[in-house]
């Protein structure tokens, strides 16, 4: 369905960038869970914009919780999140407005909405919206951690700088690295996050943008879960992320690479340890027909540069169906690198307590 | 759910590899679009296994179609086809079947099932399976080829092997390459398949496997279709193509590529060309915020190396817990990247006739 | 799903009775289409209590649209709209939440929801949720009537006092009363309202509650509306009517009357008028085989006597499984009938949004 | 949708009248349960034409499971069951096929299929299709009663002869009868089978037709099951009731009959009997809230009278919108209210099992 994902666990998603709340309904997250109102806060601050690599909009994400919880701990009613939306500055929008923007969902938003669309800041088609999915899923990540599943992303590429991988085929390993890069504002493994924000501002300050490849792992999730032929783990979870704007791309474990290997290379062999089954590699990243193997779930997803850049770009008039040539004003991003991991985890959270739900029943949270 | 999807037009796929049949139930096709026969019988062929980089398993695919036509034409109700499994040979299981098959579903579907999976020749997890999918969206195909649409997919890469791409920003060369490759048994666009056969003969004879990428086009999709947040036209494509086993990566337009672009390169300029709006190139892959743009919709998925391989590997033994080694008999593909092509469009079909009859209701394709 | 109802239109609840505001989504309904807050206020204010035969509980209802419209249309974008609860009184439930009150849903709420519930007021499983279906399919209905499709609701017999029936074999009577009926803030067809009243407070005088049967018709639905099996006109209206709280049956057209009649008094026989297609009587209440024929659809709701009631009862104490007398303090209708009216109404436009988007294309209502 | 209900456990109907065969795909039902193909067999016996009141179209009913199950238990796949029609007389239907029939899905069906529907018999909108309800159903049944649930229904009136009504403030004494019906080929309580038939005969020798109440019980429904708000328990059945043909309407518990009593009255007052809570009347048909509340589950379905009755009705020809006179031939039921009773107590099950999945995972009936 349109703006709503999950089939036990139920993230709905409305509002707009210069509208006056982002509204996020989370429903069937089982009764008894802790809404830990700072830990929400947290999560928010991970995708709020922060210095010169990101956009100049600043939000507060002041948020209520308008329903489903009690005495702090969710009651298994609906759980309404609303952030309001202050520092929008719909005026820069005004002069190009009918000028659609080149890659983003101006052109398509228009054909598909019949001119009616909201267009002040992208609308319902912005990055500002994400911001719901991170207020929920942090409910979502709460929820699993407690239940020894820890989630993290972290940037593996940005602007031709590389940081090292999760080392998934170690559970152990994976889980600390999880750990560490989950709570980090700038999340990357290695030593990279200078030499990302070098080539971020050179290419701020050549009015241009870039791009990037992230990484999300997931540790502790039970082998079973995911069901086969389109409710598959990974077929959700490629779902979830393409519905993300700016994500082009999702492959899970060696991904890409598994079209150069030979078969006996790409086989992830089966053992046994302190009588647990584990894969001695684990270029399945976790997934073995659709189903979670017990092993990390490790995907990776392709972020394209931002569309909005400050160069002048050729493009067309939606009113009138002329060449124009579009000088965009408004605050942009130059990468949104940084800013969609802790998206790409918390979405990745609320599927996986609905497939968890859909498993075991909705009280396993508890 | 599970083994179904769409929301107005919807598959359900039924069968096991060495069960009695494999059944497709497809539902809301709108009434009054012809059942060809013969066209499902060609759509079969492209997928069954052909020569010695295939199976050797020979099934002639002889189907019924036992609701949903009359006069040989849809009548809006679920048409059901039956397509009977004939050349199964258990035996080459038994022997083995308790041993895990690296990087197979034998370890999940155990865990998930509780062990009473039908294991034989992999069950519901069968590649088999996919023989429903290409009888389905052959009817899905043929409806959208009278609206305009078509849909192709060929071979990018198999065994180190590159073909060339679709030439995506141009649609009406696109058009000519995908009705050229949709009716080929070894789709290339280049003159590549003698070099692929080679080198996948190659693996076959060291009793190991290849894998690839494919490629898959749609011309002539109109501007507007998909939702935003979910059922976003690449979020619903990645679902359903991760759905297919071996399956594990998808990208759009320049995919994983745009990582390393600037803003600058990657943005699609919009323009018109005899009063219609295209763009100049198509990193976007013809979908912008999840939405159709009208131009080419392109997508490439990474197929991994079969797992079934002759040589010796390492695994558990499900029925004890202790460690094996495993001598696979049985009939295997040392490379399923060619029939993949086949089960990629067929789905892609379904994916949008669905799509399109949210967007312009039921009868739209009639 | 849970709180969720429709495949293209959609329609989620959210909040509690005493929590802190009513929350509804609507999504799907298509852009370009008046969001004209008058109307919502208008239809809030027939749902509202309004004198001593409803509670003493006054909400204003003040509402506030946070999403989906722009320059006072719908965008395509999800509505969400926000209606705060002011006039709680928690304390009327304090000292005997945790005694369960016969035939409401305290009980089993305990049960499903493990303690957490919010019992305040009944908490999500309050009537008071019902102003989110209001609010809701006041768009709805405002929507449908610019298409011809106009709904109406009024007290078919309430606390022993029978009103008329709709004359729904004819097609333009129907429209005329449906319409008269619909703006009425006491909704009956003849003169009968002073009767119900005083037969209504003659039951509060004695610490009770009445109950009754509410009158639903539909006038102008295109014939052709609705599929076969689960998603039938009839299948989706029950579904939603039996979600209302207090609605325990449900019957189309003659409904249980047609137990004791012959097929042919009770079969509709076809004819032609003004060369449009109708049907002579309307025992079938306008749907045969779960699709809409064209004529009136009419269906009656059973409303029970509202649980809630002066006089001791009998129960158990939740937080110790033993017996106890429940004397009910807290302000409570003696009656709901008159106000579920505007929320069967309401229900019903947003079921019919919604099939008629998925027969005829997502701008259908445009 | 369509021709599917479900969300764990999924059930998807196909076929017509005349066509091949009736299908049934049974998918979501817990791994490792008992498929006995006698049960099934003894099931559709129930709904099989058996005399004078019944129909003379005899089908055998043989039946073929084609995937979802190994060594006789169900492994978590689909479940496919195929019912071949074998007694079809299709030249009955020639002659008068394009007079629509008074109160059948003729016209409605010509309308929303555009004249490609498959009128043969009624095609997909025949009783014949509930064939796979009942196959499907007895795998469901079979699978509830080993967890201690019973399901079952009986002909609460016919003809204007009234049978006795379940105990249902009773459950041990609701749980004996329940047992009783189920396997009874005319299921009623008390001595009323004789009366029933020769009122059904007496209208047969008149070329007429008789409707009738049916009412299902379900007892040991643990409590807590169902959803606040359109997944309710009483909402879902609704829906699924409503969507076999001929049934017009339901009531839970006392249904229409609420609507003549006070509050007090109507309450259900909780008590505990051997530290199990239960509730000393059942007005509610075991529902608070659209949530189990552990007592006998009760609902009233309406069934209409037979629409194909032998005199001569005024009704119109599609092919030229005139008014014709139809004078049926074909074989027909005097009454459909005995076959309808298995019908909806499978029904009931399939939905039972979904809702019981959803609440306590998929492993529940295993």
């Amino acid at each position: 369905m349109r703006n709503t994902i999950g089939t036990n666990v139920i993230l709905t998603l409305a509002g707009e960038s210069h509208g006056e709340a982002i509204v996020a309904v989370l429903d069937g997250m089982a009764p008894g869970i802790p809404v830990n109102e700072d830990f929400i806060t947290r999560q928010l601050a991970l995708r709020r914009p922060q210095g010169p690599t990101d956009t100049a909009r600043r939000e507060s994400d002041a948020f209520r919780i308008l329903s489903g919880t009690f005495n702090g701990l969710s009651t298994g009613a609906p759980i309404t999140i609303l952030i309001p939306n202050v520092n929008t500055r719909s005026a820069d929008y005004e002069a190009t407005h009918s000028l659609a923007r080149p890659s983003h969902a101006d052109y398509t938003a228009h054909i598909k909405y019949g001119g009616y669309e909201d267009w002040r800041g992208g609308g319902h088609f912005s990055g500002r919206i994400t911001v719901g999915i991170v207020a929920a899923g942090a409910i979502a990540i709460d929820a699993l951690s407690r239940k020894g599943i820890s989630i993290g992303t972290h940037i593996l590429s940005c602007a031709g700088v590389q940081d090292s991988s999760f080392d998934s085929a170690d559970p152990e390993l994976t889980a600390a690295q999880v750990r560490k890069v989950a709570a980090l504002d700038f999340p990357v493994l290695s030593d990279v996050r200078e030499a990302m924000e070098a080539r971020i501002l050179e290419a701020k300050a050549q009015g241009d943008s870039v791009g990037g490849v992230i990484q999300t792992a997931v540790c502790g999730l039970p082998a079973g879960v995911g069901e086969p032929w389109f409710d598959s783990l990974d077929g959700r979870l490629a779902n979830a992320m393409l519905s993300i704007g700016g994500i082009k791309g999702i492959e899970f474990g060696s991904g890409f690479a598994l079209a150069g290997m030979r078969g006996s290379q790409a086989n992830d062999s089966f053992c046994t340890q302190d009588g647990k089954v584990r894969t001695l590699s684990n270029h399945s990243g976790g997934i073995n027909g659709g189903i979670s193997n017990g092993m990390p779930l490790i995907f990776n997803s392709v972020v394209k540069p931002t569309p909005s850049i400050a160069q002048a770009q050729q493009t067309i008039d939606l009113s009138n169906g002329e060449a124009a040539t579009l000088e965009l004003k408004g605050r942009h991003d130059p990468a949104i690198v940084r800013r969609v991991c802790i998206v790409a985890s918390s979405l990745t959270a609320i599927v996986l307590c609905d497939l968890l739900s859909l498993r075991f029943g909705t009280d396993y949270l508890r």
